[in-house]
């Protein structure tokens, strides 16, 4: 067994696909089937061109509510010389809209442009069945008339094959004389999870038990590109089993993703799978996340039961790790389903953006990077999310992504990066940049902010971080909670040293309890910072720049505690929450963390410091129509009830205004 | 009865169904249910916040495969200098990617970057289950593990409530701990066809039926809103049943679509069901199309059977037109949609365009017209479509909508206006751009470009007109057949005059015949054009600046028939298959064609000249990408052939470079 797999490069291994499904004959439209057309055929592909059977109109119509007359009989009628028509064939004759025009009529007059006579040749009420009708003014004619075909002509093409399907195309099918259409059959995709340490979603877990729920997202992913997907249960690491679950689900769908496994692990059985029933491919492509990628053929053991007479089908070992098993989905088996289905491949549009940090990559990997991304200045801004292929909330919070092609090694922060965006131009437009100090309360405004068609974006760098972007004009506000020790007072000197050339607004959010968290019952007995330094306390710290950093530095130089005696001193977490999973793992005795952090991970909590907690503005972006919403938060009773509930947290003087220059 | 409605501005009734919505407490988010988490979730929208309950991963993982150990017993390993450890607790211990770390140990050493060894400290193959390891090279505390929460800390907010459900965040609810969801409700909405006049969907149809297929686009909608459409059987006008229904549809839905009905006529009940059975808030409203839209309230007679406790529900009576009804759902219904599943409203991206051609619209009227699309030299044009409310292909057709709010009385040609754009960037850049005469062979090769990824859109304005878009740079190509009277010869005299200053490529698409349309049998006897003077011949002409009409008058000429002679000279058609659809209704005796266009309509074809179809392409285009694959299409074989399908063409000159400067 290999332990290193071959990488090759990502187009070399698409193409590698293509050729080996062309071989076969399975790069084409897939199949199609007669639906009924109703509501269900929405989102459908059509596999044949719509040509109309009939015309719209199939007669010539009235288009208004009036009465029909032969439009040369008008001529000469005018203000002062009004004609007279009575009801009566080769006359006029009242036609609603939509009522087809007698043999003889070849022009309509609405019934707001004629007088209503009765047999006394008087003015009546009953507008629609008078005796005659008097007219002054002549009409052309075919005037209010829909002629035959206005709409459509019979034979004229409607709509094009490998066309999907939107509820106005739905109309213009039966108006061009069509009850049933032919759409391409929905790929058929089994998706099998495999692993010994998987457990289903809702499981008490214990320590190395895995949710699994690559398959959800992969059949969500499936059914939103148009396919039909099945979710196989959780298969054991059984090398005979798992070849059983290929083979039986081979009959019966046109691909198979077989989840995890493609590595070269112990249990790794998915190439081994692939060689035994078929053909493998490709082993490892140099991309991405999605590295262990596995491409190949199934064979089927008798003609399948689907209408297709293919002996072999696809396979695709997609990777285990969530993020890197999404996009695989996305690189590698959606072009296939566009194929399969004959549309054309999904598509994102793509912009330039300023990178707000470095990125780094591997050379020889196409590398997609999952970015933030918001509009600030009139310039549109990514900032790189985390890159662990485990982290699925990367996905989700990704407004992008960011493609490192293979040979670009690396970029760095203020470069120009092409991004693929999942979000729209408006909803980037609505987006409040925020980048700084993370706090629980910046989450909770975030929530509320939804409500007033807001999207709070944070990303987290610290205090000082946040001052420098502020400076760089690479956020809308920055959270911020940095001491002077020199002073005793928060933020106003640094943004004074930090952004003296930006005329900034700085408003106090909350204040806030720091202190340390220790596991329930505090079994070390820490009491303050100079338990810190006792060989058993193993601390775990912020990093550099960060506002809670700051505050100890202060504290140790005050008691004259060196951070070198302090065991962990050097170890960082980047957020409040990350220092308590530490301390809650039993990875670290204590952390210097606020409140609420404690209180959600169920840590004890020792109180030390209180702290104030401020945002700064550019004023540029202070009175914007973008943050109006958020001031008026500040302002607003519900939202410190809200962070009131939040543990250690003071709302005495939030929003008050600190600083206005 | 008052014929004239009160047309009451745009915002003016938006704001009036939202205050009276707000009155009986439907302005909100209509309820929420409890859903499993699976693939049928995808699309629905939250109605409360995901909160983690639990971390992920909830334990610290090892993140590659290979040897936890504790990280300070490695420092000193060098290349030079290994160190070994035997696989005992305290030491090494092997683990695949995701195990748990195991209690002692703080860093995983990856396994390709070990030696195993054998009993005998010899380097052995299995390299899983080895005595001992060796290294050379010391790893950092926490190297290569995927710590407790690197994902997702427990009580963080991973989605909002609000957020309509993509594949990735079904995953990453699940991974934060739950295993069912709260969504908001979908709005059941009843949509009620009314009409005598209306047959179902595949109807046999007799003059004046017509066909009901505004409830399946209106259902349609609805469900892409995210609501639970239910389609109602046709209503016959008749006031005490339609009343019936409405009540019926009443306990069941939280909204009705009263299809039809809508504006003053006699039959038009609507207005008088919503005043009988409710509230009528709003009858015609100032936009274009969608005059005549109801906006109301009924009543519940007795407690609803859906979960919400009020007693009037809001009822819109939707415009019969077509166009008119879809455009009325997006602009009132969608609002509502989005409030009631607390989602934001769907939104069109918009983007400044250049008219090609003037718009003219009524004062006082918000304005909504249909436009193609596409980009010519980086301008993005828009083509205005048709303009009436009954032609559904407008809808089909349309790349955007134009918006021309009241005040605007319309545009010229070249002006700047904003649309709201159905689709991508991408799709436009894809986009040829086509503007001239009318020929079935260009929708031919529409369809053949979309499998070479090419949209072809074209405005058919006629020859000259075609040459006028190529001066101004405002297309791609231009399809022309005009005739010089003097020289006998086709187009390049035209070109010279139109457009001295564009280096342009001149190819043929085809030769065609062109001749005289009439019924089966030739009831009249038409000839030739001697015959169009006769009192009892009505004839219909292609418009002014077409090369159909060009050829017409160049032979009329020759013969000595005045314009004025023949009857319905000046009524104008914009197509062949307009025409012919004229003389297959009978509006006319006999029009100019093509072969093809008669055939089509099953008309007699009267064969009367020869004409050579050509199409001009400004250089700059001639070469480009984007018209490559037209380029292509005009040397294939297939394609010559499925134009030779078409009765009256000739392809012997297809493809032939008639100019080329």
């Amino acid at each position: 067994m290999s332990i290193y797999l071959h990488d090759i490069p990502l187009s070399t291994a698409q193409d590698h696909l293509r050729t080996s499904l062309e071989e076969v004959g399975l790069w084409r439209v897939l199949g199609s089937e007669t639906i009924p057309l109703d509501e269900n055929a929405l989102g459908r592909v059509l596999s044949e061109p719509i040509w109309a059977s009939i015309s719209s109109p199939h007669y010539h119509a009235s288009a208004m509510d009036g009465f029909a007359v032969i439009a040369e009989n008008t001529s000469g009628a005018g203000p002062s010389t009004p004609l007279t028509f009575p009801i009566e064939a080769e006359s006029a004759h009242y036609v609603d809209t939509g009522d087809p025009l007698p043999e003889w009529a070849n022009a309509v007059i609405p019934i707001e442009n004629v007088e209503s006579l009765d047999e006394n040749n008087n003015i009546t009420p009953n507008i629609q069945k008078p005796a005659s009708i008097r007219i002054r003014a002549a009409v052309a004619p075919w005037s209010h008339i829909r002629p035959l075909g206005e709409d459509i002509v019979a034979t004229q093409l409607v709509l094009s094959s490998g066309h999907t399907l939107r509820p106005v195309d739905l109309g213009a099918i039966a108006a061009s004389g069509h009850q049933s259409i032919q759409v391409a059959r929905k790929p058929k995709v089994a998706i099998l999870p495999t692993g010994t340490e998987l457990v289903p979603i809702g499981s008490e877990l214990k320590s190395g038990d895995i949710l699994e729920y690559n398959s959800l997202v992969l059949a969500a992913q499936i059914k939103t590109m148009g396919g039909d997907p099945t979710r196989y249960p959780i298969i054991k690491d059984d090398f005979d089993l798992i070849c059983q679950r290929v083979m039986e689900a081979a009959q019966t769908h046109d691909l198979i993703l077989l989840n995890a496994g493609s590595s070269a692990g112990m249990e790794d059985f998915s190439a081994k799978v692939v060689e035994k029933l078929g053909t493998l491919l490709v082993h490892g492509v140099a991309v991405r996340p999605g590295h262990p990628v596995i491409l190949g053929l199934v064979n089927r053991t008798s003609e399948s039961q689907l209408p297709i007479t293919n002996y072999q089908i696809p396979i695709v070992g997609v990777p285990g790790y969530p993020v890197s098993a999404a996009l695989t989905n996305e690189i590698f088996v959606e072009p296939l389903m566009a194929k399969w289905l004959g549309r054309r491949p999904l598509e994102l549009p793509t912009e330039e953006a300023k990178l707000t940090r470095k990125i780094t990559s591997p050379a020889g990997d196409d590398d997609f990077v999952r970015v933030a991304a918001g509009m600030v200045g009139g310039t549109l801004l990514a900032a790189p999310l985390s890159r662990g292929a485990g982290v699925i909330t990367s996905l989700v919070q990704a407004d992008g992504l960011a493609v490192l092609p293979s040979g670009v090694q690396g970029l760095e922060a203020g470069s120009k990066v092409q991004i693929r965006l999942y979000r729209t131009k408006s909803e980037l437009e609505r987006t409040i940049f925020c980048i700084g100090s993370h706090d629980l309360v910046i989450d909770l405004m975030a929530q509320f902010l939804t409500e007033s068609d807001r999207r709070l974006i944070s990303a987290n760098v610290g205090s000082q971080g946040g001052l420098i972007s502020v400076k760089r004009g690479e956020a809308h506000m920055a959270g911020t909670h940095l001491l002077d020790p020199e002073t005793g007072e928060y933020n106003i000197s640094y943004i004074r040293r930090f952004v003296p050339d930006v005329h900034v607004k700085l408003v106090t959010l909350a204040g806030r309890e720091q202190g340390l968290a220790v596991r329930r019952g505090n079994p070390k007995t820490v009491r303050d910072l100079n338990d810190l330094t006792r060989p058993d306390v193993q601390f775990i710290n912020r990093q550099r720049g960060s506002g809670t950093r700051v505050l100890l530095d202060y504290h140790l130089n005050q008691l004259g505690i060196s951070s070198d005696s302090i065991h962990g001193y050097y170890q960082e977490e980047y957020t409040h929450l990350g220092v308590a999973a530490a301390v809650a793992s039993g990875r670290a005795t204590c952390g210097l963390v606020i409140a609420a952090a404690a209180q959600a991970l169920d840590l004890d909590f020792i109180p030390l410091f209180q702290e104030r907690y401020d945002l700064v503005f550019p004023q540029e972006y202070a009175n914007s129509q973008l943050l109006a919403p958020l001031f008026d938060l500040l302002a607003a009773p519900r939202f410190r009830v809200a962070i009131s509930k939040l543990a250690g947290y003071d709302t005495t003087q939030t929003g008050n205004i600190v600083l206005n220059d």
